[in-house]
Formats: C-alpha cells, sequence, structure tokens
C-alpha cells in the first residue's frame, strides 16, 4: 500500500448507534454500533473515511474517540445537544441469522436529515448505509458526480418504502444485499434470476451476501462467486453487512477501479472484513484490526477456492 | 481422455428402482430411479462402470437397454423370478428441497443381499451407495484390497443403523453427504466442525454437498469451497446426490489418483454431472450427455471462481 499516491475518500450516510445485544456468546450494554461506525472503522484501513449520521449528546466521548483513533473524520457527525442517539437491542438465536429485534429507539435518528458537509460534496466514493431510501436519495441529491455510489437497505424499507427505494436504486452503481433481500425486492426465489431483476432496477453491480455461504457478484463482465471464510465460532454478528460493504468499499476506493476484477477482489476483501466483525462484540474486533492480518486472512479465503 | 490407456472400472452397489415422481416441472410415473443407476450412467462416462443391484421381473427391458446403452455392465443385477422392482413415490415442494416421500414398496429390495460376482472382486474404485449400511459392510467383506471406497448413507440410516453406519464409515476413504447429514451424524451444527468430527470417525476424505450453495471438500491437505452450477431452472432433483458421486468417482478412476488437486477437479465434476440430473425428470438428461457438454458446463463453473 503506496503512501505516497492520495488515496480517494469515501463518504458514508448512515447511522451511529448505541445497541445492546445478546447472543449465544454473552451480552453488552449500549455499546458503540450503527452502519456508519462498522462502516467507517472498516474502510479506514483503506482509505480516508467521512462520516455523515447523528447522535445525541448522550453519546460517549469512548466511542467518538475510538472512531477518531482509525483515523475517521467526523467532521460530518451532528451532535444534537439535549438529544439521545439512536438505540437499538437485539438478540440472536442459537444458530445466530437474524437477529431479533426487542427494542427501537429513534430519538434523533427520527428527524435526521443529512447533510454533505460542502468541502465533501465531490465526494468519488459513496456508500448510502441502511436508512429511509427516501434520506438516501436527498444525500445523492447533494452529492456532484460521484464516481462510484454504494447502497445498502433492509427488508423494512424494500416493504414499507418500495416506491423511494425503487427511485433511489436507478441512481446507484452497486447494490449490495442479502439473499432473502433480492428474493422480497425482485419476487424471484431463484438467486441468478433474483439477481438479474435487481440489476434491471438500476444497480450496474449487484453483490449478494449469503452468509455462511459466500456471495456473489453479478457485473455486466461476469458472475463470481466467493466463498465465505471458515468461521469456528461467531461472537456477534451485528454490523458484518456494513463491515463487508467497508472492505468492497475500502478495496474500490484504494484501487480507483470498477471494473470485474477489481470487483472480485474487493467482494473478497469484504468477506474477510465482515468475518473479523463477527469474532467480537460491536467494534472491538474491527477496532484492533491490522492490514497484515486481513492479507493473511485474504491469502487463506483465497486458498479455499484454488483449483 | 486416451483410449489407449485402460481406465480402471467402477463398482457401485446401490438400488436399481421404479420411481414416480411429482416436482413443480410435472410428473412422470414409474421411471428408471435408484442410486445405482443414476451413479452408473454418470460414470459410466469417464469409466467402465459395473453395476450390484436387484430388481423383480416387472423390471422393463427398456430400463435395462437405457444402461446398457451407457456402456453399463449389468452381469451383477439379480433379477427376481416373480419379484416386483423396489419402487418410490415422492413429491418435491415449490422450493424443491428435501423430497416428501409418498409411499415406498422395498419388494425385492427387502431381502437384496448383496453378492459381488467373483470376477468384480478386485474392484479398486467401490461405490457404496445409499443402502442398509450392514449390506454396505458386507459389500466391502467380499472386495479384495480395494484402491477407493467411497459411500454414501441417508438421514434413515444415521438415525436408525448409527452402529452399523459407524463400524463401516470406519473402513471406507471418501465419505459424501449433505450439511444435513452432516450436523446429524455429528451433531455439530458448524459445517467445520461438523466435517472434522466426521474425518475423526474414519474416512480421510469428507465432502459435504449443500445444494444450490455447492460443495465442501475436506482433504488431509486441506479444504476446498466448489461453488454450484447456476442453474435457472430445476425439473427434478431425484439422484442428483448419485450422479454428484458419479462424477467424482469418474473423475477419480480415470485419472487413478486420489491427491488434493485430483480431488478438486473431482469435486467440481460431480458439480457439474449433479446439474445435469436436474434438468430432466429421471434420467432423461443423463442419458443423452456427452463429455463435451460435461467439458463446457466444467469451464463454465471455474470461470465463476477464477479471482
Amino acid at each position: 500500500m503506496n503512501a505516497t499516491i492520495p488515496v480517494n475518500p469515501i463518504l458514508v450516510v448512515g447511522s451511529v448507534a448505541l445497541d445492546s445485544l445478546e447472543t449465544p456468546a454473552g451480552h453488552r450494554d449500549a455499546c458503540l454500533g450503527g452502519s456508519a461506525s462498522y462502516f467507517s472503522v472498516g474502510a479506514s484501513l483503506f482509505a480516508p473515511t467521512q462520516v455523515v449520521a447523528v447522535v445525541g449528546e448522550d453519546f460517549p466521548q469512548a466511542y467518538l474517540d475510538h472512531l477518531r483513533s482509525r483515523g475517521v473524520n467526523l467532521e460530518g457527525l451532528e451532535i444534537i445537544p439535549g438529544g439521545r442517539t439512536f438505540r437499538w437491542r437485539g438478540r440472536y438465536g442459537e444458530h445466530f441469522g437474524d437477529a431479533q429485534t426487542l427494542e427501537t429507539q429513534l430519538n434523533v435518528f427520527e428527524h435526521f436529515s443529512p447533510k454533505i458537509p460542502p468541502q465533501w460534496r465531490g465526494a468519488k466514493y459513496l456508500f448510502l448505509g441502511n436508512i429511509d431510501p427516501e434520506l438516501q436519495g436527498r444525500v445523492l441529491d447533494q452529492v456532484e458526480n460521484p464516481h462510484l455510489v454504494a447502497l445498502d437497505t433492509m427488508n423494512f424499507w424494500i416493504t414499507g418504502k418500495r416506491h423511494a427505494l425503487e427511485a433511489v436504486l436507478s441512481r446507484v452503481d452497486l447494490f449490495i444485499l442479502n439473499e432473502t433481500e433480492a428474493r422480497l425486492l425482485s419476487g424471484e426465489r431463484n438467486v441468478y434470476k433474483a439477481a438479474e431483476a435487481v440489476q434491471a432496477m438500476g444497480p450496474r453491480v449487484v453483490i449478494i451476501k449469503r452468509g455462511e455461504y459466500g456471495a456473489l457478484l453479478f457485473h455486466p463482465d461476469g458472475v463470481f462467486a466467493a466463498p465465505a471464510v471458515p468461521l469456528r465460532e461467531v461472537v456477534d454478528p451485528t454490523g458484518a453487512g456494513d463491515t463487508f460493504a467497508s472492505g468492497v468499499m475500502g478495496f474500490l476506493a484504494r484501487a480507483d477501479e470498477t471494473d470485474f476484477s477489481t470487483l472480485k477482489r474487493a467482494v473478497l476483501t469484504g468477506t474477510v472484513l465482515a468475518s473479523f466483525a463477527c469474532e467480537g462484540f460491536s467494534l472491538d474486533r474491527l477496532l484492533s484490526l491490522t492490514t497484515a492480518e486481513v492479507e493473511e486472512r485474504l491469502a487463506r479465503l483465497e486458498s479455499l477456492m484454488k483449483v
């Protein structure tokens, strides 16, 4: 990684939250969470990362320090005086999979209207984290001619704000979603048909995450099947999807390419980052993650698919 | 494929059946089925294949002709005078997956006691199809010093004849099973832990099939993750597992090697053969399959995993 060539920064808009988690491995209260937190810490291994999000006055200084310790730029983080931070409480069952939401307090997130600081409006790499698709659209309105826009979403928006989601999807380049979401959005059970239907909605590139089965990359130049990292123990899968996206976007921003070959490596990098995210509660493992550890696991992942 | 070097024959012991099938794509009555039928037709693309099985006098001559048309050697097929052939009736739901068994008539299969013809007892490559593990053991007793013994089984035997299954597993080299079976047999949910537990029961090599997610190969020299063939339409998944095994064993017998690299290619070949099996009812697609078609699809499968 050549320090003499400046790397394009990545702009992320999403949530910064306080998560309370119960998993078969234990529990944690009010720990650092949110899509923008996971994404920015992961992406900052590869590129300068700029966060647009909102928190309340209750947000612990220590968590801000955690993010800044990884070089994350928080100039776009609004802190609402007297406000309370977005809180989520969730529980994972014996086999992990999707979390059961026990409680959601939107708090300051309820009236979040992302404002991109003027100096960031020329962002080349933009990640629209899982927020209301109308807000994702308003972020796009504020950014001038980005090189690559990636989007994440969830079942809640697919079902509840389909029209707004379709509108913003028509404006993005890369859509990262899981298999269940792809089926829900497309109405197709077959993952190949689902991916084609999703591509037809606008995104030139679609990545379908399949959890312990890996990920499929659909690019105009072909399809790539990435295996999952052989994880023997999962501690907390919260944020794995955002961390996956951070590896993809981090790799692309650093390479400053979006061809099929670069995207394949980006998917492998996202896979590796997501595996680390699952190995600790909250961002514990990510906050100490080194480039050397990523490289080592990438080599191990690639060895799984070497014929 | 060099015609001047004789290829080791493969011996298969299993069922030859009359299947009645209902799938979302249609239905068929009393069509050719059974593990030994699927396996022998698949394997005969690669190596001479010898079948030990039993049918009744009602077994249609046309089906014997189908098998013989692919060069399958039926000298070990017992035809019981006045007997009725094993019959199975099954239904697949909208998303395929495991079949629902509607009816099983064991008929002549109830008293099947496999007898290996003397001229086949020196078999180097032996496939023990999904039958009672006690019978699988008795087959092994009759074979002298095989080079590679592979075994298939099902939930029914894992639950109902666990002791006999463990006894025969300690004598085989290669065990091919699906993810659900691996979890049931090992008591481990994590597929990597399950595979290790299964390897500890005896088989040096374990292949775990994951349906539309591909297959994992566990070999003493490492792990290999094969993607699935991107199938857009499934007609009938009956026999896909036996056909997968036929590609694996066919490739190994032809190569006359069982090292990690050869096993990887064998798994890819099995994956490709299984995909063809799903494209028609019964053995329809397999009976017309050519080596060129297999090679073409293998290249397509490998392109999915090329970084």
